[in-house]
């Protein structure tokens, strides 16, 4: 591969130059966190493994992984290259949500890299950087690189391993939504999905408009809120998962792990809707299809007794529903069964 | 790819007929541990994350991947066939045996797939019954696999993240050597490199003796010593490493972190060598290389203070030494300084 990057850095110091220990020493600097950031890590980078904190006996734990040309493009349609920074981002940022949608503060992560040879040292320092930033920048004010691995590849791949602690709660599951409880959201959703179809439509990065740039760094350095996990459990969330699939689609896990129908009422994303209608009228799309379909905004959903009064971030978005006989668990939206197909990594 | 295993399995059904849902559906009961194993996993697949205990407040972490071509070949030069039963086993002993070296039990495993489109349902099936029978088999019985995580490339890799639990106790580091210390070693070393070089030989694999079989299965199918790590611990060992990569370059590891000497003596390791002898002499190869420069058998170096009395699997193979001046941290085998470069990821 790096076709795409090495047209770009001819002349810049690849992998294939360093052993991996160097590789390493050029690493860990950069996943340092800043002086008061608290820290879970009790052993860090360089022995067989690495030992994180769990004080009330129990690990959140999550994994995910990012290929290159399946997950990201290094250089997209419309010009835009992907920099090691937004893939270091990208991985913390999707880990970090999971570790949120179970109400849970993430702890520490393990970082798994491929790397073609003929990567640039300067790209994986960017990808450190990154890594770094998404952990600061979102607020996951207790979570550091506890250690990784290095290995070749002919494609780029970063999975992440992480770890988080429910400070003696119980977690939020999919399957608490129970008939009467509000269903709500936080953070965005659709502003990656359009951000997407920028990024792969005809019009040239330069040419995006302010409002525009917002939805493809939202799609390529996510902002999960990750305050309203442990919000959302606190305030006694029946049910909460990670947007990454699409309302839709996610609201559908919801329904089927429930027992229940999801009924989300498209008048109360307005709020989010008008933000797309503009970037949907120049690439003739269609905004409600982002809004409902669109994945890795990374908000979160989640469902609260009727009495229960939202925690800060959430919107009421719809409401759940006890199954008529004969209906099985689904998603309802402007009364009429959805269809939720949405993404998946290999039926498509 | 999968050109070696498409010749092999036409008309068998690919994971692209499978959305993630139902290849997951093919996986999760082919990770069940039988009946009165030991479970850590408080809350398995299916949610955003997975729940796993920690009973004394600390989990060990560490991560680690195999690419194809680069960690493993499909088909080898020799004929043998990589099973996705061997990578699944090869993906658990590895990451079991990073715990072990801590002197910790493993808890937990989550996996991260990425497959090609074109890789057979059946092989991913039987990756599954190989980490399954890896746990099992190598004795970790009080782990099983409790998330992971799906999606597509052009190239197989398998990252797996293990967690374990030290009980309680202190870990042993790679730091922890002093001098006067036993230098010990439990499983095999140099046996895993002669299976390697029979499977890159010009020797079909159906002409291999039981002995040489011996060797090629330990390649595909590691046997980690999972009792020798927290038993070492018990006895008080004062550092301790997996031997991935040779005691050459382990040994230097361990020296490097302990600012010392660590002296190997080849005459203890003659009942290791004796056996790599007939395969050494029908590749005209050199054992001895093998011995201490070979990896990939996971045994665990370790030292122990002079007056303790090793544990069980484990023999004294040297001894370690403090430095003198103007001396760096090495290692010296038959009284001479080791050149130590072993393995290396990027620069080979």
């Amino acid at each position: 591969m790096p076709e795409d990057l090495r047209n770009r850095v001819d002349r810049q110091p690849t992998v294939a130059g360093l052993s991996e220990a160097d590789l390493l020493a050029r690493i860990f600097p950069r996943l340092r966190m800043e002086a008061g950031h608290t820290t879970s890590t009790l052993l860090g980078p360089g022995d067989d493994a690495a030992i994180v904190a769990a004080p009330d006996g129990k690990t959140v734990i999550s994994i995910d992984t990012q290929v290159q040309d399946q997950d990201f493009r290094l250089l997209w349609p419309n010009g835009y290259r992907t920099t090691g920074f937004d893939v270091g981002w990208k991985a913390a940022a999707q880990n970090l949500s999971d570790i949120n949608a179970m109400g849970a503060h993430a702890t520490s992560m393990v970082v798994s890299l491929t790397l073609p040879v003929d990567t640039p040292v300067s790209w994986v320092e960017n990808l450190a950087d990154g890594l770094t930033a998404g952990i600061r920048t979102l607020g996951a004010d207790r979570c550091s690189v506890a250690g990784g691995d290095l290995g070749r590849g002919t494609e780029i791949s970063v999975t992440v391993a992480v770890l988080g602690t429910l400070d003696g709660g119980r977690p939020v599951l999919r399957s608490g939504a129970r008939p009467g409880d509000v269903l709500a959201l936080a953070g965005t959703a659709g502003h990656a999905a359009a951000g997407l179809a920028l990024l792969e439509a005809d019009v040239p990065v330069d040419t995006l408009t302010p409002a525009e740039r917002v939805f493809v760094d939202l799609q390529c350095r996510p902002r999960p809120p990750l305050s309203a996990g442990p919000a959302a459990r606190a305030a006694g969330a029946t049910a909460m998962l990670d947007v990454s699939d699409g309302l839709l689609r996610d609201g559908q896990r919801m329904a089927a792990a429930s027992n229940v129908a999801v009924v989300i009422d498209p008048d109360r994303l307005a709020h989010l809707s008008e933000l797309l209608a503009p970037a949907a009228a120049r690439l003739g799309a269609d905004s409600t299809q982002w809004l409902l379909g669109g994945g890795e905004d990374h908000g979160l959903l989640a469902t609260f007794p009727g009495d229960v009064q939202l925690p800060p971030g959430f919107t009421a978005i719809g409401s759940i529903h006890a199954l008529g006989t004969d209906e099985g668990p689904g998603v309802l939206t402007a009364g009429r069964a959805a269809d939720t197909g949405g993404w998946d990594h290999f039926a498509h």
